[in-house]
């Protein structure tokens, strides 16, 4: 492969042919350019989720990869277009608007520009300020794959330290059979709960595989979950219907039913307010 | 890129595999053939809504890429099923009834050819006359876009005036400070309302960027939808779930909520009896 | 085309990253491999649904293809993770789930290796088994695809013999004027209904092009549908929300509404207890 894969999210949805414009754009800067989908299922307008799901795939691709991640309330407002590029030699190229939180803390952003429009927009659509997404993401990344301009050709460089971020979550706590941490994604298809909990820290706290943990979800003061759970190694060890806790695929603790959905029957949701205690 | 990129759309849903076997059609014809998804969740048997986002996508890949769009409620009968090779140079695959209204009013067909059967047919499917998606345009387009055939082999031409043509609109009546035209199209997704009044006649009619301008919506003789509306760049000059009429990605003017869904909200769908009148 | 293609199948639904994981995992391990979908919207755990589809589309790819089939109900515990090949040529690379059922019988398996863990997984994922789409089946379809690892290196050879299969059903009964068969499956997007009555049976049991047909379905020993159809080519043959009986994509007989929801609408599902009677 001659160029970088360029990767593509947003919450375009699917009954639509604005993805394929976005392609169509990488397409004519450069034939051989090779785009693939993420996911445009994003709920609409919620970068925190965008951020969450860019966090579960960059890692998982070659460095060079260009992710465009376009999940943009503010089109054409006042918002950043930047390009930020991470310290594992990954590009994401996005709207400053929060969807870069998870991989500013859990990889590292090494530098971050500012598009320039003048030059790094396409052509003919001064007129339109709703689809920067087919006008100046796609068309920007498209370029930098192509490379037909540098990194540091993108725009002027701004302070990493005024990236766009969304509030984030305390530290778990780790005690010796005791551990507290948040919710902090839900994965809305099969109902998977993810928490801030390592897989690490949660055998330190001395929970092992096989054990019935108690499990406490809040959410401010109100208890929404209260039982004791096995934890093991999948979904399969639990009987039908029934919770498990597990360690994810990103080697963080979860919670889920075998073949049902966790989120959606106990109305789980993620964020600062919803609290998990694990117990002996 | 050795060969034009073949892409597909159709109305055949994202549970199945049916977009997949075509895919695979062209990739026995050739294994270098790249294949693309527009959308697969066109609204069944909905020939007029793939004809507006065929209008949205064409534009935007380089000339010479085939288009295939397979919604086909009158597979197997006498429609015919055609190629037709755009002013634009680019080529569209299809069966003739409808979906060519659009890019036939606003590219222009440069000629039309009925796709011969007897020899650009997938063969050992002469027992089944419901998947021509599979059997005859993906195979069409593959040995098209392979080389295999020429446009002039896809078989015998007919007159462009033959084309079925979806009724059309009206044109927009533009006055000072008044304007009137039609909803020609929803995206399902977000609720945008996309009107046949383009951004530069609503310039020239008087409105500028900042204005409230009186918007009337009406179906038949009903009202629909009576405001005044900010008329802006973009969905973020308004309040949340307030209305905005912006300049589309198409350059025409639209209608939207500030992430909320104005075709929902007010019940709003496309068509000849779908009128809305814009006045200071 | 250097490599073969890589198609993917699961349960993941179209709104997270999951899909997209594996696909990075293949780029890295070769980023020239190409990997294409099939669908991701299986119903969740049902493998009999997956290996359906797979039967629809494994026939219509090149030789040496690696079909991704990941329904996986049972990931991280004790079920077979494998690689088959098949007599035509092609690879499904697949949880030993039942996903293989319907390619055992129509195409027929040659080969059949458990994946060997210590070899052939994705290193530093010891920590997690819940996601073995990306962790093993995606990692050892690269390695496959990318000429990496030889079939033979993919693990241990076990019996064809034990490969895990759904109960099936009974051959049809073919008499003059008589056809007793099953429901097979249902495409949930336009609700057709599949039968095990090859098209071939069904003429030369005496039924033409023009007939109408007594149709009688069965759940159990309650009759669901008990109607004088019309078979003919093609759906367009019947008037708007009429039933028809004709020849699937497949060359089985199948049941559909012209524009409706044959399934829906009578409320019809596929398995053993499901059967139909042709009478004249």
């Amino acid at each position: 492969m001659k160029y970088p894969n360029i990767l593509m999210m947003t919450d375009f949805g699917p009954d639509n042919s604005s993805v394929c414009t976005m392609k169509g754009v990488c397409s004519n800067i450069c034939p051989d350019l090779i785009t693939t989908d993420i996911t445009h299922s994003i709920t609409p307008f919620n970068t925190w989720q965008a951020s969450a799901q860019l966090m579960f795939v960059v890692p998982y691709w070659p460095k060079g990869t260009i992710f465009v991640c376009v999940v943009d309330p503010g089109v054409g407002t006042e918002r950043k277009a930047c390009v930020a590029k991470l310290k594992d030699g990954n590009y994401i190229v996005t709207p400053d608007n929060g969807t870069l939180t998870h991989v500013y803390y859990e990889i590292g952003i090494e530098e971050i520009r500012e598009i320039d429009e003048t030059v790094n927009r396409l052509p003919s659509t001064r007129d339109t300020s709703i689809f920067h997404g087919r006008d100046l993401f796609a068309y920007c990344a498209g370029k930098l794959a192509a490379n037909i301009i540098t990194f540091e050709e993108v725009g002027p460089a701004y302070p990493v330290e005024e990236v766009v971020l969304h509030d984030t979550f305390y530290d778990p706590l780790i005690k010796e059979n005791h551990v507290e941490g948040n919710i902090i994604t839900v994965f809305k298809h099969f109902g998977n709960v993810f928490t801030n909990i390592s897989y690490k820290n949660f055998k330190k706290a001395g929970f092992n595989e096989g054990d019935y943990v108690n499990v406490r979800i809040t959410y401010k003061d109100e208890i929404i979950f209260n039982e004791k759970v096995l934890f093991h190694k999948s979904f399969g060890y639990a009987e039908l219907n029934q919770p498990i806790i597990f360690s994810g695929s990103m080697l963080d603790i979860c919670l889920a039913l075998n073949q049902g959905s966790f989120a959606e029957k106990y109305g789980i949701s993620a964020g600062k307010d919803w609290k998990v205690v694990f117990t002996k």
